[in-house]
């Protein structure tokens, strides 16, 4: 089954035609992301809050220390909302109103659960490659002490669907007669150079991790 | 006022000291953004939708087609919670459980309404200024029926906390000496080259908005 099935909750509505269904285009959305934002209600109160992740096959995996608050409710298997989303680029139109930005972003709607102590390393290994890929094989792993601490949940993907605006501006065609500059200016979120740590105590070389970031 | 009340809605729990209250932090990073993350409640269904918004005070402005579902729902009253995070680095420790993000930020709470006619267009001056300082003077500003097309609601911030980490990794002390490459690899948005739009009539030099872009 390579789509997610449509329902009221994932169907794409205003711009349909950006609206996309299938596993591989919201895959590759989420495998691109560094953080993703979480979307829970607490007596009808909804919260939105940025957390890094992990993502294999259908589940999200999300992590943190076992007094959690966000945590706490998920576990319980509340409904939840997770988002991830690219800005591509600012789309200057010659219109105000047709302004907008390039944009790629997945919407996954499903509950969490909490991952079993003998399947955590493993989920923390793959929200560790999400963060930085091939980092899990440089580094010291879990000690016993950190699974304990530590909370990771599991997010079934039950419905998702993705959506992306790309090209140039759609102006009205009245509008391009106007001596006005329309286009596109990308967007990219580019890495700098590592500092390292104050407290390294020898000279040691940048790890291949860093060496192969785009 | 300077700071946002605290209640137990918007206090930062986890890691509290790198939670702020005052509305100079969050609005440095609310106007820093592009994209915020609009999270509200539908039948107990938590949704996370990206948006374009402008902020002006304590107002976060938001807009769509008069048919868009979000606004529909959003004009009710409902509570909504309104995120804009900012990705500053990759923290890179020496154990795999210290690994995180630098990042920026700031969780808003409140309820929407719809923004009267007579100030739609102030509205959608602030919106395209935070998608491009300076945009607004150089385009075509919005006719009768674009307005007519179009709806604008304000929220005004109830609630805010702002949450920054920054700085290098948090290595257990013992980790210090293992010979792990440990440090932070700064990410930011950058912008590309300006693609002019292939529909442009003539050759229009970029507009200073662009050339004002760091």
């Amino acid at each position: 089954m390579n789509n997610y099935s449509k329902s009221t909750r994932n169907t794409v509505k205003r711009s349909a035609k950006r609206g996309y269904y299938d596993k591989e285009t919201v895959y590759q959305i989420l495998d691109a992301g560094y953080i993703c934002h979480v979307g829970f209600t607490i007596d009808g109160q909804p919260y939105v809050i940025p957390q890094a992740y992990g993502r294999e096959g259908d589940t999200i995996y999300l992590h943190g220390a076992v007094g959690n608050r966000m945590l706490k409710q998920l576990e319980k298997g509340i409904p939840v909302c997770v988002t991830v989303t690219h800005t591509d680029g600012i789309v200057l139109a010659r219109s105000a109103m047709h302004h907008s930005f390039n944009y790629r972003s997945a919407v996954l709607f499903g509950t969490a659960h909490l991952v079993p102590d003998e399947q955590k390393e493993h989920a923390l290994f793959v929200i560790t490659e999400q963060i930085m890929p091939g980092r899990w094989g440089e580094v010291r792993t879990p000690n016993v002490q950190e699974l304990k601490a530590t909370k990771v949940l599991a997010m079934e993907i039950a419905e998702a669907s993705a959506k992306i605006r790309t090209g140039p501006p759609k102006d009205d065609e009245a509008d391009h007669e106007l001596p006005i500059w329309a286009g596109v200016l990308p967007l990219q979120i580019t890495s700098g150079e590592a500092i390292p740590d104050p407290d390294l105590r020898s000279k040691l070389p940048l790890p291949n991790s860093i060496l192969q970031v785009k």
